[in-house]
Protein backbone atom coordinates (compact mmCIF):
# COMPACT_ATOMS: atom_id res chain seq x y z
CA UNK A 1 0.00 0.00 0.00
CA UNK A 2 1.60 3.67 -0.94
CA UNK A 3 -0.62 5.73 1.24
CA UNK A 4 1.14 7.05 4.12
CA UNK A 5 -2.38 8.32 5.50
CA UNK A 6 -3.91 5.43 5.38
CA UNK A 7 -1.40 3.02 6.63
CA UNK A 8 -0.92 5.33 9.64
CA UNK A 9 -4.91 5.43 10.35
CA UNK A 10 -4.71 2.02 10.34
CA UNK A 11 -1.99 1.53 12.89
CA UNK A 12 -4.18 3.78 15.09
CA UNK A 13 -7.14 1.85 15.06
CA UNK A 14 -5.35 -1.66 15.50
CA UNK A 15 -2.90 0.18 18.84
CA UNK A 16 -6.25 1.02 20.32
CA UNK A 17 -7.24 -2.50 20.26
CA UNK A 18 -5.43 -2.33 23.57
CA UNK A 19 -7.74 -0.64 25.35
CA UNK A 20 -9.94 -4.01 26.10
CA UNK A 21 -6.96 -4.80 27.90
CA UNK A 22 -7.22 -2.17 30.31
CA UNK A 23 -9.70 -3.01 33.36
CA UNK A 24 -11.70 -0.58 35.90
CA UNK A 25 -12.63 -0.79 39.20
CA UNK A 26 -15.90 -1.60 37.90
CA UNK A 27 -18.19 -4.45 37.83
CA UNK A 28 -20.54 -5.92 35.35
CA UNK A 29 -24.09 -6.07 36.15
CA UNK A 30 -24.91 -9.33 37.72
CA UNK A 31 -21.82 -9.06 39.99
CA UNK A 32 -19.82 -9.77 36.91
CA UNK A 33 -16.10 -9.44 36.15
CA UNK A 34 -14.44 -6.19 36.38
CA UNK A 35 -15.35 -4.24 33.16
CA UNK A 36 -12.11 -2.71 30.89
CA UNK A 37 -12.56 0.42 29.30
CA UNK A 38 -13.53 -0.20 25.67
CA UNK A 39 -16.86 -1.64 26.83
CA UNK A 40 -17.38 1.52 29.17
CA UNK A 41 -16.83 3.80 26.33
CA UNK A 42 -19.17 1.53 24.25
CA UNK A 43 -21.92 2.01 27.15
CA UNK A 44 -21.70 5.76 27.64
CA UNK A 45 -21.41 6.52 24.17
CA UNK A 46 -25.31 4.88 23.44
CA UNK A 47 -25.95 6.15 27.23
CA UNK A 48 -25.24 9.56 25.46
CA UNK A 49 -27.47 8.90 22.63
CA UNK A 50 -30.39 6.84 24.53
CA UNK A 51 -30.50 10.39 27.04
CA UNK A 52 -29.58 13.77 24.80
CA UNK A 53 -32.47 14.70 25.60
CA UNK A 54 -31.83 15.68 29.49
CA UNK A 55 -28.91 17.93 28.81
CA UNK A 56 -29.38 21.03 30.22
CA UNK A 57 -27.81 22.74 26.86
CA UNK A 58 -28.29 22.02 23.23
CA UNK A 59 -25.32 19.46 22.28
CA UNK A 60 -23.81 18.03 18.96
CA UNK A 61 -24.70 14.67 20.10
CA UNK A 62 -22.07 13.29 17.09
CA UNK A 63 -19.49 15.18 19.16
CA UNK A 64 -20.45 13.80 22.90
CA UNK A 65 -20.48 10.60 20.81
CA UNK A 66 -16.91 10.48 19.61
CA UNK A 67 -15.92 12.46 22.84
CA UNK A 68 -17.33 9.34 24.83
CA UNK A 69 -15.44 6.64 22.68
CA UNK A 70 -11.75 7.92 22.83
CA UNK A 71 -11.78 9.87 26.11
CA UNK A 72 -9.71 6.45 28.12
CA UNK A 73 -7.83 5.71 24.85
CA UNK A 74 -4.68 7.53 26.49
CA UNK A 75 -5.09 4.98 29.68
CA UNK A 76 -3.33 2.21 27.12
CA UNK A 77 -0.64 3.67 28.16
CA UNK A 78 -1.28 5.72 31.34
CA UNK A 79 -3.48 3.27 33.20
CA UNK A 80 -6.64 3.45 34.53
CA UNK A 81 -7.07 5.73 37.96
CA UNK A 82 -9.84 4.73 40.33
CA UNK A 83 -12.09 8.23 40.76
CA UNK A 84 -11.70 7.47 44.40
CA UNK A 85 -7.69 6.68 44.80
CA UNK A 86 -6.41 9.73 45.81
CA UNK A 87 -2.96 8.77 44.85
CA UNK A 88 -3.53 8.06 41.82
CA UNK A 89 -5.52 10.94 40.72
CA UNK A 90 -2.54 13.31 42.03
CA UNK A 91 -0.53 11.98 39.10
CA UNK A 92 -3.12 11.40 36.78
CA UNK A 93 -2.69 14.44 34.51
CA UNK A 94 0.68 14.19 33.99
CA UNK A 95 0.44 10.86 33.11
CA UNK A 96 -2.10 11.05 30.99
CA UNK A 97 -0.14 14.44 29.30
CA UNK A 98 2.10 12.36 28.12
CA UNK A 99 -0.12 9.12 27.01
CA UNK A 100 -1.91 11.29 24.71
CA UNK A 101 1.16 13.15 23.07
CA UNK A 102 2.78 8.83 22.38
CA UNK A 103 -0.64 7.53 21.33
CA UNK A 104 -2.17 9.99 19.32
CA UNK A 105 0.99 11.18 17.40
CA UNK A 106 0.54 8.22 15.39
CA UNK A 107 -2.28 9.57 13.36
CA UNK A 108 -2.01 11.74 10.45
CA UNK A 109 -0.82 15.62 12.03
CA UNK A 110 -5.03 17.01 11.51
CA UNK A 111 -6.52 14.07 13.07
CA UNK A 112 -3.75 13.92 16.08
CA UNK A 113 -4.78 17.32 16.37
CA UNK A 114 -8.73 16.58 16.33
CA UNK A 115 -8.40 13.74 18.36
CA UNK A 116 -6.41 15.78 21.30
CA UNK A 117 -8.26 18.74 21.10
CA UNK A 118 -11.81 16.01 22.17
CA UNK A 119 -9.71 14.57 24.39
CA UNK A 120 -8.82 17.89 25.98
CA UNK A 121 -12.49 19.53 25.81
CA UNK A 122 -13.68 16.42 27.90
CA UNK A 123 -11.21 17.10 30.61
CA UNK A 124 -12.08 20.84 30.71
CA UNK A 125 -15.37 20.17 31.61
CA UNK A 126 -16.38 23.61 29.96
CA UNK A 127 -18.79 23.01 27.19
CA UNK A 128 -22.15 21.42 26.84
CA UNK A 129 -20.63 18.38 25.14
CA UNK A 130 -17.85 17.93 27.37
CA UNK A 131 -20.21 18.35 30.47
CA UNK A 132 -22.60 16.31 29.18
CA UNK A 133 -20.45 13.41 28.44
CA UNK A 134 -19.06 13.54 32.07
CA UNK A 135 -22.59 12.86 33.47
CA UNK A 136 -22.31 9.51 31.18
CA UNK A 137 -19.13 9.02 32.87
CA UNK A 138 -20.53 9.41 36.26
CA UNK A 139 -23.77 7.76 35.34
CA UNK A 140 -22.64 4.31 33.60
CA UNK A 141 -20.92 2.85 36.54
CA UNK A 142 -23.57 4.38 38.86
CA UNK A 143 -25.84 2.35 37.78
CA UNK A 144 -23.61 -0.94 37.24
CA UNK A 145 -22.99 -0.39 41.06
CA UNK A 146 -26.40 0.34 42.04
CA UNK A 147 -27.35 -2.78 40.28
CA UNK A 148 -24.46 -4.42 42.20
CA UNK A 149 -25.93 -3.56 45.57
CA UNK A 150 -23.05 -1.01 45.86
CA UNK A 151 -20.36 -3.94 45.78
CA UNK A 152 -17.80 -1.62 43.80
CA UNK A 153 -18.30 0.90 46.62
CA UNK A 154 -17.31 -1.69 49.53
CA UNK A 155 -14.50 -3.04 48.48
CA UNK A 156 -13.26 0.10 47.75
CA UNK A 157 -13.95 1.56 51.31
CA UNK A 158 -15.61 4.67 48.90
CA UNK A 159 -17.67 7.17 51.31
CA UNK A 160 -20.85 8.99 50.35
CA UNK A 161 -19.14 12.14 50.57
CA UNK A 162 -16.43 11.08 48.10
CA UNK A 163 -19.56 9.71 45.96
CA UNK A 164 -21.44 12.65 45.99
CA UNK A 165 -18.34 15.08 45.55
CA UNK A 166 -18.23 13.51 41.96
CA UNK A 167 -21.32 13.00 41.18
CA UNK A 168 -22.78 16.02 42.15
CA UNK A 169 -20.87 17.43 39.10
CA UNK A 170 -23.79 15.68 36.68
CA UNK A 171 -25.81 18.81 37.99
CA UNK A 172 -24.08 21.02 35.56
CA UNK A 173 -24.56 18.69 32.49
CA UNK A 174 -28.28 17.44 33.28
CA UNK A 175 -30.40 18.32 36.21
CA UNK A 176 -32.99 15.78 34.99
CA UNK A 177 -30.13 13.29 35.09
CA UNK A 178 -28.32 14.68 38.30
CA UNK A 179 -32.11 14.22 40.25
CA UNK A 180 -31.98 10.18 39.45
CA UNK A 181 -28.31 10.10 40.30
CA UNK A 182 -29.35 11.78 44.32
CA UNK A 183 -31.93 9.02 44.55
CA UNK A 184 -29.65 6.45 43.56
CA UNK A 185 -27.74 7.35 45.77
CA UNK A 186 -29.91 8.35 48.98
CA UNK A 187 -31.32 4.76 48.69
CA UNK A 188 -27.86 3.38 48.12
CA UNK A 189 -27.04 5.69 51.85
CA UNK A 190 -30.55 3.72 53.28
CA UNK A 191 -29.88 0.33 52.16
CA UNK A 192 -26.32 0.70 54.26
CA UNK A 193 -24.39 0.15 50.89
CA UNK A 194 -22.76 3.58 50.86
CA UNK A 195 -21.40 4.76 54.30
CA UNK B 1 -38.80 8.36 40.78
CA UNK B 2 -41.90 9.14 39.16
CA UNK B 3 -40.91 9.13 35.55
CA UNK B 4 -42.07 6.24 33.98
CA UNK B 5 -39.47 7.12 30.80
CA UNK B 6 -36.41 7.68 32.91
CA UNK B 7 -37.09 4.52 34.36
CA UNK B 8 -37.42 2.67 30.78
CA UNK B 9 -34.46 4.27 29.85
CA UNK B 10 -32.65 3.70 32.26
CA UNK B 11 -33.50 -0.02 32.41
CA UNK B 12 -32.44 -0.42 28.98
CA UNK B 13 -29.37 0.91 29.72
CA UNK B 14 -29.07 -1.49 32.40
CA UNK B 15 -29.99 -4.54 30.33
CA UNK B 16 -27.47 -3.73 27.60
CA UNK B 17 -24.88 -3.65 29.59
CA UNK B 18 -25.37 -8.17 28.95
CA UNK B 19 -23.71 -7.42 25.48
CA UNK B 20 -20.40 -7.34 27.20
CA UNK B 21 -20.90 -10.92 27.86
CA UNK B 22 -21.50 -11.84 24.06
CA UNK B 23 -18.15 -13.58 22.85
CA UNK B 24 -17.19 -13.02 19.26
CA UNK B 25 -14.99 -15.73 17.03
CA UNK B 26 -12.27 -12.67 16.84
CA UNK B 27 -9.38 -12.85 18.33
CA UNK B 28 -7.65 -9.41 20.09
CA UNK B 29 -4.52 -8.61 18.94
CA UNK B 30 -1.41 -9.84 20.48
CA UNK B 31 -3.22 -13.23 20.28
CA UNK B 32 -5.69 -12.50 22.64
CA UNK B 33 -8.58 -13.82 24.21
CA UNK B 34 -12.38 -13.37 22.17
CA UNK B 35 -13.71 -10.23 22.01
CA UNK B 36 -16.96 -9.79 22.64
CA UNK B 37 -19.76 -7.40 21.21
CA UNK B 38 -19.56 -4.28 23.07
CA UNK B 39 -15.71 -3.76 22.43
CA UNK B 40 -16.22 -4.79 18.98
CA UNK B 41 -19.26 -1.84 18.40
CA UNK B 42 -16.88 0.67 20.26
CA UNK B 43 -14.01 -0.36 17.80
CA UNK B 44 -15.98 -0.17 14.54
CA UNK B 45 -17.59 3.42 15.84
CA UNK B 46 -13.65 5.26 16.50
CA UNK B 47 -12.85 3.88 13.47
CA UNK B 48 -16.02 4.93 11.54
CA UNK B 49 -14.98 8.29 12.65
CA UNK B 50 -11.29 7.90 12.00
CA UNK B 51 -11.76 6.68 8.61
CA UNK B 52 -14.83 8.91 7.55
CA UNK B 53 -13.09 10.49 4.72
CA UNK B 54 -13.40 7.24 2.49
CA UNK B 55 -16.56 6.73 2.81
CA UNK B 56 -18.05 6.52 -1.00
CA UNK B 57 -20.90 8.99 -0.39
CA UNK B 58 -22.07 11.88 1.79
CA UNK B 59 -22.49 10.21 5.39
CA UNK B 60 -24.06 11.39 8.76
CA UNK B 61 -21.14 10.20 10.53
CA UNK B 62 -23.62 10.48 13.75
CA UNK B 63 -25.97 7.96 12.61
CA UNK B 64 -23.01 5.77 11.21
CA UNK B 65 -21.61 5.72 15.01
CA UNK B 66 -25.21 5.23 16.51
CA UNK B 67 -25.65 2.03 14.04
CA UNK B 68 -22.42 0.67 14.90
CA UNK B 69 -22.97 0.91 18.09
CA UNK B 70 -26.25 -0.85 18.59
CA UNK B 71 -25.78 -3.15 16.07
CA UNK B 72 -25.27 -5.89 17.81
CA UNK B 73 -27.53 -5.58 20.80
CA UNK B 74 -30.03 -7.97 19.32
CA UNK B 75 -27.20 -10.84 20.15
CA UNK B 76 -27.76 -10.51 23.96
CA UNK B 77 -30.64 -12.41 23.10
CA UNK B 78 -30.15 -14.55 19.74
CA UNK B 79 -26.54 -14.84 20.83
CA UNK B 80 -23.69 -14.40 17.67
CA UNK B 81 -23.67 -15.91 14.66
CA UNK B 82 -20.17 -16.19 12.79
CA UNK B 83 -20.34 -15.01 9.44
CA UNK B 84 -18.62 -18.46 8.42
CA UNK B 85 -20.84 -20.71 9.82
CA UNK B 86 -24.08 -21.18 7.44
CA UNK B 87 -26.05 -23.13 9.62
CA UNK B 88 -25.87 -20.17 12.71
CA UNK B 89 -26.35 -17.76 9.21
CA UNK B 90 -29.49 -19.65 8.15
CA UNK B 91 -31.03 -19.26 11.27
CA UNK B 92 -29.75 -15.25 12.25
CA UNK B 93 -32.83 -13.30 11.54
CA UNK B 94 -35.40 -15.04 11.99
CA UNK B 95 -33.37 -15.20 16.20
CA UNK B 96 -32.67 -11.73 15.66
CA UNK B 97 -36.19 -10.78 14.86
CA UNK B 98 -37.67 -11.84 17.73
CA UNK B 99 -34.78 -10.66 19.90
CA UNK B 100 -34.80 -6.98 18.73
CA UNK B 101 -38.55 -6.90 19.49
CA UNK B 102 -38.43 -8.36 22.91
CA UNK B 103 -34.96 -5.93 23.47
CA UNK B 104 -35.94 -2.58 21.88
CA UNK B 105 -39.62 -2.91 23.90
CA UNK B 106 -37.53 -1.87 26.88
CA UNK B 107 -37.97 1.73 25.40
CA UNK B 108 -40.22 4.39 25.14
CA UNK B 109 -42.26 3.94 22.47
CA UNK B 110 -40.52 6.97 20.10
CA UNK B 111 -37.17 5.58 21.15
CA UNK B 112 -38.04 1.68 20.31
CA UNK B 113 -38.93 2.89 17.09
CA UNK B 114 -36.21 4.79 16.30
CA UNK B 115 -33.62 2.32 17.83
CA UNK B 116 -35.68 -0.68 15.46
CA UNK B 117 -35.38 1.66 12.36
CA UNK B 118 -31.73 2.44 12.72
CA UNK B 119 -31.17 -1.63 13.59
CA UNK B 120 -33.29 -2.44 9.81
CA UNK B 121 -31.62 0.17 8.35
CA UNK B 122 -28.10 -1.29 9.15
CA UNK B 123 -29.09 -5.24 8.46
CA UNK B 124 -30.89 -3.48 4.71
CA UNK B 125 -27.48 -1.76 3.28
CA UNK B 126 -29.10 0.61 1.47
CA UNK B 127 -28.20 3.58 2.65
CA UNK B 128 -24.96 5.33 2.84
CA UNK B 129 -24.99 5.41 6.22
CA UNK B 130 -25.35 1.42 6.42
CA UNK B 131 -22.89 1.00 3.88
CA UNK B 132 -20.41 2.34 5.49
CA UNK B 133 -21.05 0.85 9.07
CA UNK B 134 -20.47 -2.42 7.30
CA UNK B 135 -17.41 -1.38 5.98
CA UNK B 136 -16.58 -1.44 9.82
CA UNK B 137 -18.33 -4.11 10.75
CA UNK B 138 -16.12 -6.19 7.67
CA UNK B 139 -12.72 -4.06 8.52
CA UNK B 140 -12.34 -3.97 12.52
CA UNK B 141 -11.97 -8.08 12.66
CA UNK B 142 -9.85 -8.06 9.37
CA UNK B 143 -7.24 -6.10 10.99
CA UNK B 144 -7.36 -8.01 14.33
CA UNK B 145 -7.38 -11.35 11.85
CA UNK B 146 -3.99 -10.18 10.09
CA UNK B 147 -2.14 -8.88 13.17
CA UNK B 148 -2.73 -12.40 14.07
CA UNK B 149 -1.90 -13.54 11.11
CA UNK B 150 -4.79 -15.44 10.57
CA UNK B 151 -5.39 -17.18 13.35
CA UNK B 152 -9.33 -17.21 13.41
CA UNK B 153 -9.45 -18.30 9.94
CA UNK B 154 -7.20 -21.52 10.72
CA UNK B 155 -9.47 -21.74 13.77
CA UNK B 156 -12.43 -22.29 11.72
CA UNK B 157 -11.09 -23.68 8.71
CA UNK B 158 -12.48 -20.33 6.79
CA UNK B 159 -10.97 -20.28 3.09
CA UNK B 160 -10.50 -17.36 0.68
CA UNK B 161 -13.36 -17.57 -0.96
CA UNK B 162 -15.62 -17.19 1.75
CA UNK B 163 -13.75 -14.55 3.03
CA UNK B 164 -13.84 -12.61 -0.36
CA UNK B 165 -17.89 -13.41 -0.79
CA UNK B 166 -18.36 -11.02 2.20
CA UNK B 167 -15.56 -8.81 2.26
CA UNK B 168 -15.58 -7.65 -1.08
CA UNK B 169 -18.68 -6.27 -0.18
CA UNK B 170 -16.90 -3.02 1.08
CA UNK B 171 -16.38 -1.85 -2.23
CA UNK B 172 -20.14 -0.88 -1.90
CA UNK B 173 -18.97 1.70 1.01
CA UNK B 174 -15.57 2.58 0.24
CA UNK B 175 -13.62 1.84 -2.83
CA UNK B 176 -10.50 2.85 -1.21
CA UNK B 177 -10.98 0.36 2.29
CA UNK B 178 -11.79 -2.27 -0.22
CA UNK B 179 -8.43 -1.96 -2.04
CA UNK B 180 -6.98 -1.75 1.44
CA UNK B 181 -9.05 -4.91 2.19
CA UNK B 182 -7.76 -6.57 -0.85
CA UNK B 183 -4.02 -5.60 -0.44
CA UNK B 184 -4.29 -7.92 3.31
CA UNK B 185 -6.56 -10.72 2.22
CA UNK B 186 -3.73 -11.42 -0.68
CA UNK B 187 -0.87 -10.64 1.27
CA UNK B 188 -2.50 -13.70 3.69
CA UNK B 189 -2.79 -15.72 0.84
CA UNK B 190 0.42 -15.21 0.21
CA UNK B 191 1.71 -16.28 3.24
CA UNK B 192 -0.58 -19.41 3.54
CA UNK B 193 -3.03 -17.47 6.10
CA UNK B 194 -5.82 -18.03 4.42
CA UNK B 195 -6.32 -20.71 2.05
Amino acid sequence: MNNERLEKQLAFALEIDKEKNVFRHTSLSGHGRKENDAEHAWHMAVMAYLLKEYSNEDIDISKVMIMCLIHDIVEIEAGDSYAYDENEMATQKEREDAAKEKIFSMLPDDQKEEFIALFDEFEAYETPEARFAHVMDNLQPLILNNSNNGGDWKENNVTAKQVYARQSLNKLGSEKLYEITDEILKENIRKGNLL
